[in-house]
């Protein structure tokens, strides 16, 4: 039987690991992987620097280096850090929930917008939908500009998710909306629901897809 | 509860069809959605020209009209026959095979290639992956050059198929392999063993993103 | 000698091949190869939605294969219908609007900009543009919003394609734009003059192109 | 009454002019405008080198202020030499020649391949098609590596046209050809017959569209 | 020892040529190679129109021939006059300073945004930067619309640039921007401390490739 | 006045650094900022896999926060590794050596080939470029396959860059060569005289960069 899903939070805060595990709750399915969310104790309290994400590459390694016994791995910040050494490290597939998520975005509708925690780190992100070579498919990027933790906890950052997504749609021609952060799964569908065209949370379209590499191992 | 996962071949080969059940046996969990594989009776016997595409869209289009406790559609045939029709008549999320098989493979490798059944239909797919806004990631598509037909029977398939991946991974720099056919699912797992790179069975590929679909609505 | 130019209007709406026949009346020439305009007499009454689309592809399909006297085949609706059908069914060229408008407007200005009856067609338009290669020189598309048989006769329709031609002018930079419907030749020189950058009427474009294959098939 | 398309050939050679003439006799209609070839008796007898594109741009300039009477003016050269610069001194229509054949090719396959004369000018093409926007719809070029004046006299000319199509059709994947000179308009149809592809030639292709631009300025 | 970089204004106003070798004086280093700026007698007083850029393309080219004892040419218009041409002609490396601009700022944001002078500039830039191939690093460009005589002279042109450098950073999300023009080197270093973003004078970009390309060739 | 270029070789091979001093020995001038050359005594022997990348990005880091004194860095690695971090630490210009021998060599000709150490380095080079949006512009990258040890001692590696080169030149049509590795500089000169095309060092393409951007600092 294979291994299970290994949901890795590069941060050391446990509170969104349990977030995590709590959104992935109905991918668990008799029969299926198991998916277990791990926090990475050695990161940060919370990603939001460059530093911050170079800083977990190597700890992420040695992770995917330990956990042999895994079928996929999953790194749950939207940065994808340190995903080309974690990669280079072993065969098992590991999936970053950015590429995941864009990619799960592109079955939805012709151009995805992304809702960006910050400004600061949508230079980072279209960058890397460039090197994805997806960058045409972008109808464009907005930020909340609120931090992690309000994102995370904030019950006014619906309101604010709804109208950067309005603007998206409307003044982007956005078909679809990818939630550009990996703790804000509970919004997904409510948001998905006020404005009328699908929305993807990161963590999940991972999920389905290293639920799908894994079961695709176990059924050869 | 959600509805199930509906794996539609556009042909009306019954054994295809059966061969579609058999290799997506594994995706079929307790507390997951079912899967069910149907055959498109309207459909011909086998989807080579443009015309065998283009005549199974309405009928692609009715069976979706008509299955509205799915909740999620898969048009099982590498040509994605009648994908944005089915899209414009359904809010319920339809996938295509090239389509999932082409995002899951961007997951592997930074470049990847394609093994065709015939050379003719590989400008049919590069202009698919143009359209799709990812051809910088294709490494190059090379042709079996064999028959539908004998691509789901023929034992010295196996054979070409290691003759033409060779030649995608060593001469055109493809760091992952999609197997460009509905029915060749059987020789995934073989194939990667013989190559040592992943290779992509796209109606897996778009069977884990429907169960990632289906479980993310039962989630919300 | 060489055959007719066949236009064909996919919908079944009599008046419109009527008002492509009078619009093309220029490019009928002594000596010249005959400019015919025929209906779809089994396509919708209007083409709107992506089944109106879908639909007429067989129909157009057959008659492609039974007109073997033309020498170019035009397919009058902007969506460009049934286009990869009907040239697979036959040599003799086929042309859609759509395409030989955006390539003849590539001639006139850097970038080109569109003027889209509905909001809901942009997305299918951007896509095709991608298809196409070229999306790149778009500088952007905008919609009347306004139905297609109000495009074809309402008065008030040369204020609105004044107003939003001049937007994408002025803010989008296009240097050159094309009416992304087959039926408003009549506005092309109003508007033209009115904004002083080239208007391309597709079906115009088409038929251009349309009697250099024809005449260049004779010259050999 | 509209003017003449006014076909320059930009270099001093008579006797392509003389060629230019015969090649576009079928152009020439009754009610249609008057096809008018002349030469630029300030160019060099052949363009090739960068120093004759450029040299020509002035002249070229000069003679395009001189014919305020034309319709369209037609660049007749495959390095489309001064076209910026024509363009921005008349609103008349200028179309070049490379231009114009790689858009027309691109209605006849999804790839094209362009035969040049000489390995040299390759990256010139290259280059000019990037800027075009189109370069993702080239299939390969290769070269004759023959003088232009072998490519418009020896017999032997054909072979080798017939040699190198064949590469581009079938190594590089081309579906349409583009004669990359003004001079090869006799071997179009023989090529086409030979390679079973269609093969453009570049000068007709101009002359198609000049025609449309002239007969829709007529039709307003 | 290797010969100077000779920087030539491709127009005869001698005020630019001595603002091009003042604003130089600082690479002017012992040891290192002369710089020496020269005026192009034979060039218009200013080069704003497409005619202008065309009509120094031969004078820029006999001097390149002439001057055998550079060790590297800078064509010092931002425009890039001439530059195919001159590389044509001899094998010492010519540089644009568009080229050497945009190039450099590619090593200081993600996104770079061009000021141009007039809006007439902009579509024959975006078309260079196709022909580059970097359009999709560009976030947009902007005009100060004032004269080329005004932009060197007048003391309200600061006030112009930051209004619109600051509409590039912050409206169209440049992190870096390029003075699109010789003349305005003055303007570098206010205008970045002013924005607190890296701003790139193109001549001194544009000298410092050239300083480099000279050096390495005595390092040899 | 401004203070040094520090040129940092992120291995802890020391012969390796003074390679770099040596090679940039040309580059420092009177009046011209200090070059200095460091070994980054944190990082490996040599910077051979991704963990080795990823593993000297945080000393990198710490680096150039502690070199408060420097007006340009340069990472001396192919790899460009820590290029983001270091940027993000400092508002002093930080240069890798992979992007301006890129951006260098786009000055030079129309497509670059680039010479890889080793096939495994390639898809992340391709990766990088895709990222850098330039990948439009490579012809094509060919590995040595030989070790960097090698690479940098031993005497056969002149004839397989000369055969490596040659390809990269004839078949795929690259008009100048990058030198894909730090430790090359000895061989560009020979290389270039030897293919006579332009060859590309890129520690002196970024050293000639960083050189300019010091300069320019200093003269505003």
């Amino acid at each position: 039987m294979s291994g299970p899903i290994v949901v890795i939070n590069p941060n050391s805060n446990q509170a969104v690991t349990d977030g995590l595990d709590q959104a992935l709750a109905g991918f668990r399915l008799t029969g299926g992987p198991a998916i277990e969310c791990v926090t990475l104790t050695e990161g940060p309290f919370g990603i939001e620097s460059q530093r911050d994400v170079d800083g977990v590459a190597l700890p992420l390694g040695r992770m995917v280096e330990a956990r042999t016994d895994a079928s996929v791995f999953i790194i749950a910040c939207y940065s994808d850090p340190g995903i080309d050494l974690c990669r280079s490290l072993s065969r098992i597939p590991v999936l970053g929930i950015q590429e995941s998520g864009v990619l799960t975005a592109m079955t939805r509708a012709d151009r995805f917008g992304v809702i960006a925690i910050a400004d600061a780190s949508i230079p980072r992100h279209i960058r890397y939908l460039r090197r994805m070579g997806v960058e045409g498919r972008l109808a464009g990027e907005r930020a909340l500009n609120i931090s992690v933790d309000d994102s995370a906890r904030n019950d006014g950052t619906f309101a604010r998710l709804v109208e950067v997504g309005t603007r998206l749609r409307d003044d982007d021609g956005a078909g679809v909306l990818i939630l550009g952060c990996a703790g804000m799964a509970r919004h997904r569908a409510p948001l998905e629901r006020e404005l009328s065209i699908p929305v993807i949370d990161p963590t999940q379209a991972a999920t389905a897809m290293a639920l799908g590499l894994s079961l695709s191992q176990q059924t050869d």
